[in-house]
């Protein structure tokens, strides 16, 4: 029997959509079953008819959940939908289980097989073309370089006319990851004058092979899988004030330090804020209900300082650019299936580096150690043991 | 008596003012004073306390009105700002003079001088400096250009990721004008595919400059003042068909035909808008009460198809980039008081090819031939006849 992939439609706010019309066609082709959702897809600009064209059979909600081997989702589906899955099928999709534990054990007590796309182990290579935060931070990046053009009050570039001339914008990149820099490259290719900080020195190089400036504090931390340790309260400290400084120095300053399951750091502070000159620009890309990269943002919303600065609240930015967001994250859902598929059927090697990571349940059980770390359970044990057994301790140090 | 200059709040809709702080030091250190209405310049992002740090006062509506000797505007002020005003006050703005000639009436009734951007021979070279139209039109077409990416529910660039590679958006700019050059620039900045198509086929020399692709009908069409002239009936319906085809292989269509007191032609037919895929975005910068580019687009409405293509009626642009407008604008104000200021006072040389074309009224007469015409009033002789006077009937062919 062929194995049949489901999507859903997403919770209203959520534009994006697990597959694309593409995408499904090649899973055709490959005997996969696909069922849409009706409407899945109308925020993306993708409708019915092109799924149905794509070969794809489109379906009311229930069906979908209920035909499926994998049901495929961006974010969490709702409780309803859970409810009604059974023990062995399998979801895929951005499920929070980092930061919803709860979810997670329900999901281990049906016995719901759950792929969850932030416990990818993202500096095993094979695992890159799966790399659903990065194929998104990308297009986060890129519409947040945009949508600050768009919102700022000014020319981004030099423009030179026969009434005069208008200087270019400057823009500061607070955090140079996968999402600054599409930032960085965005407000380039617009003409502003650039510049980036990281608090990763070795970041430089890539901010300066963009053309912009690349600045630094005092205060410098590289962490694991690429992103920064956290700061002591001292060195967040003489980090904020080093940054005051830059901060005022710039019209438009998009922040992008975001670190998953962990409160983003504070890198713009009250001062700085209340400090802007009238029309400035904050553009928030780790607004979240936990707080974000700049005193005062709220996710979602546009924030008017009693000065006639703004601080955006640029939280959804994949979501906004829905149609090529959700293109990538179908590439994402495709190669993860491209793994799991032997021979026509999905094989959950617990074991593989990749897929013992990205499983936060099988059969019952948490699987991710990641995960089983961050919810206090023992480390889960190998099959075959292949080295001695490291103190817990050494292995918590530095990790998440 | 030192010059009054002064400027008022524009109404609710319009964030652009007339003078900005940097062209109001200037006018001060030449010995114009400097009034500026209470929270003139507050959607512009320029707070009444840096125009007091730029040498102006800051007054009620009241005060800015009766005390000028110019007042400055964006759009023509209200009826109470006009009762308030007395013979022989000046009024520099786009005053709507061609399609609103019971204004210029009302304002030659109280012997109110008018100089309407909207009159200024442009193809004068000493205009240049002055020309409001070509300014903003400039800043329309960057906006109109930046919008249209935003707004876009895909990428305008390729994009070559881990997951896979996005193919550039294909943009087409229908009217190369300023504003369409404009466009074409931002959507080649943003690496999307562009083309542009125009009437004029002298334009393609500058498209092609642009690195973008020029179109062309086998109607062309060019007429004076650089504008295309009007296309009989036939030609209009060929220059349609011909365009369907065009428009079909695009993505984003960027509409920018406008001729000043007309009727902007219509480029895109229903049978464009009906046919037009999920997801194709029409930008109409022509969007206007009169209509616009696109059929069915509403002005400062986004207008969603049956198919699922989307219609943004895009006319006020240039007040979408508030403070940039703004800048350009106070400059070509500021170009006009110095051609005017001769040793500290303001002198209005109606013989003179710019100023006796830019002034709609003065002293109570209409002075532009050009309004004249529209006004359906016999064309003003100059002081000194140059050259024997040419047929009614060939000066109308072709004109405006």
């Amino acid at each position: 029997m062929a194995i049949t992939i489901s999507v859903l439609k997403e919770a209203t706010g959520e534009n994006r959509v697990a597959l694309s019309p593409d995408v499904v066609r090649k899973l055709v082709k490959n005997d996969y079953q696909v069922l849409i959702e009706q409407g899945a897809g109308e925020r993306s600009f993708y409708r019915d008819a092109v799924y149905t064209d794509a070969g794809a059979k489109v379906v009311d909600r229930s069906e979908a959940i209920t035909q499926a081997t994998v049901i495929a989702t961006i974010a969490q589906p709702d409780d309803a939908a859970i409810d009604q899955m059974k023990a062995g099928q399998t979801l895929i999709g951005l499920l929070a289980p980092l930061t919803d534990t709860e979810f997670v054990k329900k999901l281990a007590a049906k016995k719901i097989n759950a792929l969850a796309f932030e416990l990818l182990p993202r500096t095993v290579s094979r695992a890159q073309t799966m790399d659903v935060l990065s194929s998104q931070a990308s297009v986060a990046g890129y519409k947040v370089g945009l949508m600050a053009a768009d919102h700022f009050s000014r020319y981004f570039p030099m423009m030179i006319t026969a009434a005069g001339t208008a200087k270019p914008a400057k823009v500061l990149v607070l955090g140079t990851g996968v999402a600054g820099l599409q930032a960085i490259g965005t407000a380039k290719r617009l003409g502003a004058m650039v510049s980036g900080y990281d608090i990763r020195p070795a970041s430089r190089g890539e901010v300066e092979s963009l053309g912009a400036t690349f600045l630094t504090t005092s205060v410098s931390a590289t962490g694991e899988g690429g992103y920064a340790r956290q700061l002591t309260e001292e060195e967040t400290a003489q980090q904020q004030a080093e940054l005051e400084g830059f901060i005022a120095q710039n019209n438009v300053i998009i922040t992008t330090a975001q670190v998953p399951g962990r409160r983003p750091p504070l890198l713009v502070t009250q001062k700085s804020v209340d400090e802007a000159k009238t029309g400035t620009l904050f553009m928030d890309l780790a607004a979240s209900d936990l707080g974000g990269n700049v005193a005062g943002s709220k996710p979602g919303e546009t924030v008017t300082t009693p000065n006639g600065a703004e601080i955006v609240g640029a939280g959804d930015m994949a979501s906004q650019l829905p149609a090529s967001a959700s293109d990538m994250y179908a590439k994402n859902v495709q190669a993860v299936l491209n793994d799991l598929n032997k021979d026509g059927k999905l094989v959950f090697d617990i074991d593989d580096e990749v897929v013992g990571e990205l499983l936060a349940t099988y059969d019952g059980e948490i699987i991710s150690n990641r995960l089983r770390s961050v919810m206090e359970l023992p480390e889960r044990q190998p099959a075959e043991p292949e080295e001695p057994e490291t103190p817990a301790e050494d292995d918590a140090k530095g990790a998440d």
